[in-house]
């Protein structure tokens, strides 16, 4: 901490290479392909860790953050958002160098597509699992249908399956009402499954990826791949829904105290919405002040929370106890409510242990 | 709109210097000295644009931001942040190329600072003028007038007066109560000038910075200088506060239409949290649909806003009619809630009539 005058994004290399491993193992064990997320830490050395722990595809959200991957070594990458066609020809380019597989979920832009492609790329159809985002609904079987022979009479598009981000588990509040969540995306799974495995002749998959259900699940029935992204760093949101521990967070802005109040107990910290962003907790926080124990993150004290956010300044509310512990200059670590965002406003990592930089996409 | 193919964050830079030569001629006009916020466009091409309206002094909100106005040539710039101790190498690096202001708000920090420094910089002391967050409150005439004498005994500060950011006025919903609480900050300001104009052998003055007072007011009593920032952009913020007008909103993210959902009158964008930050309006809105009339913005229709953001998805809600209108493919501009967040995501501006791309700080 001694050598930190700004903002700075920590990262505990163990915890997050735990992270991995353990979602690693879970997908071995219950025979799931793992093609992690890469938006949340959007680093190629990251990326490496994820490969040492055995994944060989991977999931991303734009065709930019595809490129970057490519780059670093990938050779099998899913953009998980629904395709944009003004992009055709850089998706083209890109699928001419890798193995890339799009979501596909109209007709119209299914023609599109083919039209400008002169490389095979593989197609997803999105299932809107119960988030109310993208996507059809499993229950939608004849336009599924209908999408899925559209797919087969391109020249240059493959059906791989179906694709699903159950986002609404991120309303749960406990382990258990993930767990409907998923056991819900489960049923949906082996529905989609019995209808339309027969219409693939090869390579048919589901894929589902969201942290809260691959964290609290221990059955993946109907399911062939996982996908989560979130789960390398975890976040006080993940913490709130029942996704993780506070232990298992990986990351936490080190911020310098500029100045303090006494007669309201707050310390202003240079650390605003350009480093956490402007997500908030359930209770309107932006993030809570940790410490370190065993080399894990702890909250330093349930009634110390980030409670104001600036361009720059954050205001760290205390009460008279926890006040006194702090003064002008101190560093102090402060959990991230959504670490997704966090990251990409800090470009940059910095280990806990041996002070090593990491760079992302963009840094 | 044509070329583009991924969020864009588009420049009216018509809109941007009638911003800048609308304040700079109001501070002329009222003899003030004109020191603009750099921290919403951190833009060196955008600071020529303002060097060009007459602007000789600068504010900033970190010391990076200072290297950088300095690297692009201005030699009078205010960094209008509670001075970080942790930084005073970099501050004592930069006084020695630049003339720096800073904000010190205690003695202990002022003593450190002084310690530590090679070169003169200069200090405002902040007041807190009813924002709540940072600096005295000018009833405390006392601690004040301890700070004051507390400069004057270091050997390398010198005592520049005061600095005030009234932050509260963003609370404000009209140019009435926008005005009501510059009216406070004035007599604040002239209760500063009778008490401590005196203590002060040269170049005292007072500087009071933000967007809706400036925008709105048409007196400065006991005002000598103003540093607003977000002005040179403003956003649906600062039309919700009353600060501008839909036509003085500078700046819209062109996002590309990829999905849509016709039961619920949806359309999906590829525009999200890493575009827009995740600030809101008070509707609860991340932005709203805008169309160009006589090359400034209008809004599209009242009834179509970005509802909801994911990391790199955007929601826009629709009415029956307003849906018809749009279909995938199509690029539709979205005025930002706040364009300091926005810009500070999207790192590179287009102009609108010359396509001219134009580079921020960290792009």
């Amino acid at each position: 901490m001694e050598a930190i005058s700004s903002p700075t994004l920590l990262l505990n290399e163990e915890i997050c290479r735990a992270n991995i491993r353990r979602m690693a193992e879970k997908a071995e064990a219950n025979g799931l392909a793992f093609k992690p997320h890469m938006k949340t830490h959007q680093s190629a050395a990251i990326g490496q860790w994820i490969k040492n722990a055995g994944a060989q595809e991977i999931t991303v959200s734009s065709i930019a953050m595809a490129r970057y991957f490519a780059e670093a070594g990938w050779q099998q990458i899913t953009i998980a958002f629904p395709v944009n066609i003004r992009e055709a020809k850089a998706i083209d380019q890109l699928a001419g160098r890798i193995d890339l597989t799009l979501l596909v979920n109209h007709i119209d832009v299914l023609k599109t597509l083919d039209n400008k492609l002169t490389n095979t790329v593989k197609a997803y159809i999105e299932i809107d699992s119960g988030s109310g985002r993208t996507g059809l609904r499993s229950d939608q079987k004849a336009e599924i249908n209908d999408l899925i022979e559209a797919v087969q009479h391109t020249s240059l598009i493959r059906w791989a399956g179906f694709y699903s981000h159950p986002g609404h588990s991120y309303a749960a509040r406990s382990k258990q009402e993930i767990l409907e969540i998923h056991e819900s995306v489960e049923r949906q799974c082996n529905k989609l499954r019995d209808a339309f495995e027969s219409k693939s002749a090869s390579s048919f998959e589901i894929c589902v990826g969201d942290t809260p259900c691959c964290s609290a699940a221990t059955t993946f029935s109907g399911i062939d791949a996982i996908s989560p992204g979130n789960f390398v760093f975890y976040d006080l949101m993940q913490y709130e829904i029942g996704s993780c521990s506070i232990a298992d967070i990986a990351v936490a802005i080190a911020c310098p105290i500029v100045d303090q109040y006494p007669n309201r107990n707050e310390l202003i910290i240079h650390g605003g919405a350009v480093h956490f962003s402007k997500e908030k907790t359930g209770n309107n926080h932006f993030g809570v002040v940790a410490k370190t124990n065993n080399d894990n993150w702890q909250i330093a004290d349930p009634q110390m929370h980030l409670h104001a956010l600036w361009q720059e300044h954050g205001v760290v509310q205390c009460d008279e106890r926890t006040f006194s512990r702090y003064q002008i200059g101190d560093i102090i670590p402060i959990l991230p409510v959504h670490s997704c965002l966090t990251a990409n406003l800090m470009k940059q990592y910095r280990t806990i242990n041996c002070q090593q930089k990491i760079a992302m996409m963009g840094s």
